[in-house]
């Protein structure tokens, strides 16, 4: 059975990416070992881990000067680490409040610093992003790029003059980000770069030294930069899968998986925004390419959609349990025919199709 | 090629579990999906969750009024999270010391407890665990129940009135833990229990009445147990895992398991306490079933023989680099065919062959 897998994460993979996992599963390269056996210690793993860091640097084109860190635990554990490494001068975070995530941020920051809003869409059900000039002098100012629930995302730097630090869970690698406009992003994997387990951070060097003396080891951004992601095993399989992700994006080259991504997200709204049925309500300018919420404004006709975009092998459109309605997660692994594959439901159904 | 791995972690894992993890790896239960890319919200991965915590509570015969967890981090994040939920009221933690893992769940519990040793076996050079009785009042004892450098193990549980929380990373499941004994036991999984990347808690759900107001969401064992290890995106491969190497583990029987791997060490013991070349320093009692570190006393004939292994496809047997010489690790997945090549090539290179 083929199916399409609008889950907002974990993700579908690309299929070569699955069809590679699954062929050096027993036997990686000849070493009569699978991935899932080697030691963090041993030469294979390194030479992975290598790679993909090198492939990450040169996808995203990681200024000199920044570490990056494969870690544990989601975006979540970062809502802890970011304010106990990294306010410990004024004890006082700013955040830009754009939805769901900032929110879950701001309230593990609060358990560790001050923290204020600089700016909200909230006034606006969060359905666009905050574009006034902001001004912080906190430790850092924190912002949630895309915005998975809401369906909005950052498509401008906000410019401050203390360091900036974004969640680019559900965006990373789907556009350029210029990264030496951030201070540290961070991502969980299991959006666009592999499968859950593995949390990409990227962190400039002078923000190491921001991290106090009192901070347990596995807390510590130092810990993991000192030992290049070894101080303790790290989630050996997940950068492994991550590494065939980037190697999937290098070969197409990573400026047709950015066209593709916006032809899909595109289409997707052109529809959305002619159809008398269905709509989106984000603000044009702040739509997100990645996850794009809509409904027909009927809890019972969204049921019934959801069930007919099932029957048609469309799954995991259901939208976030606080937002209701449908959401379609067009990651860089969604092929055009899943979209064309949603596309023709979103019509078949429009036309009265059940 | 067909290799022997005697990894201490990630480690060896069962060829059926191996298989079977490639033959769904591209469609799990007809659902046109991988596992890696379910969304954790799913009904099939619930399932998954479901079922890989009955099989846990079935083979390790959980008490009821503990609360299974599936986190990340490793141990090391354990170290802090140990501490920050449980040394809550005196905020002093008693150790007993055992070696390399003992110091350093000391040194992160260090940052945020006083702390106590009060047994240690440091003036024997780790080679044995401390018997005499101990006393304790602190707000928990931290005792490492297998020691993977050392290649010491626990046989009795110290009795104190105080909770007991006990490491068991490298020898989960490869014995029978009366876990009414113990108020909280943690496991990294890529040992015994199938992946680097998931770390399990077991933990009595009084304790979970410990943690403080003011600790961010991922750090607290109350938000995992309160959630069911999904109020973020849990380590979903590690856990389908797990859940594989379970089933294997069942379809044998638990015991069948256990016997061969007393069976297995101790032919390796046997041979190496005869032999006139290698040798085992650790007390008699007091011997580690899984982590078995031998000696010719020599570092160039140990280099010597590390050499031969590997030309005898039998990796991964180098000695940790603080103790140095050979280590072989015999986790569930060692088969007894690779003990016996082991003690060929043992049998052989002390026989003059190189």
């Amino acid at each position: 059975m083929t199916v399409f897998n609008f889950s907002a994460g974990p993700a579908v993979l690309p299929v070569p990416v699955l069809l590679k996992a699954q062929s050096e599963l027993l036997n990686y390269q000849g070493s009569g070992q699978s991935v899932l056996e080697l030691s963090h210690r041993s030469a294979l793993f390194e030479t992975i881990l290598n790679e993909t860091e090198s492939l990450l640097r040169e996808l995203l084109e990681v200024p000199d000067g920044y570490h990056v860190l494969f870690l544990q635990g989601g975006a979540t554990l970062q809502f802890s680490m970011l304010p106990l490494n990294l306010a410990t001068n004024q004890h006082l975070i700013d955040f830009i409040d754009t939805g769901s995530w900032s929110q879950k941020a701001i309230q593990d920051a609060q358990v560790y610093a001050k923290t204020r809003i600089i700016a909200s869409s909230a006034s606006n059900l969060y359905r666009s992003i905050p574009t006034d000039p902001v001004v912080s002098d906190a430790d850092y100012l924190h912002i949630t790029w895309n915005n998975t629930l809401e369906g909005t995302t950052y498509t401008h730097v906000p410019q401050v003059d203390v360091p900036l630090v974004a969640d680019f869970s559900s965006s990373i690698l789907s556009e350029p980000i210029d990264i030496s406009q951030f201070d540290l992003i961070y991502a969980g994997a299991q959006k666009n770069l592999g499968s859950a387990g593995m949390t990409l951070v990227i962190i400039k060097d002078d923000l190491l030294e921001r991290t106090p003396a009192l901070l347990g080891s596995y807390l510590r951004y130092d810990t993991h930069a000192t030992h290049h992601s070894l101080y303790n095993t790290p989630p050996t399989y997940s950068i492994y899968l991550t590494k065939l992700v980037l190697e999937w994006i290098k070969e197409q080259g990573f400026e047709t998986v950015v066209r593709r991504n916006r032809q899909q997200a595109a289409a997707l709204y052109t529809y959305l925004d002619q159809s008398t049925l269905f709509s989106n309500a984000v603000a044009l300018t702040d739509r997100s390419r990645m996850n794009i919420p809509f409904t027909t404004g009927q809890t019972d006709l969204d049921e019934q959609f959801l069930k007919f975009a099932e029957r048609n092998q469309l799954v995991n459109l259901k939208g976030h349990r606080s937002v209701g309605g449908m959401r379609a997660s067009l990651y860089n692994a969604m092929p055009t025919s899943g979209v064309d594959a949603l596309l023709d439901a979103l019509h078949r159904f429009e036309q009265g199709e059940r």
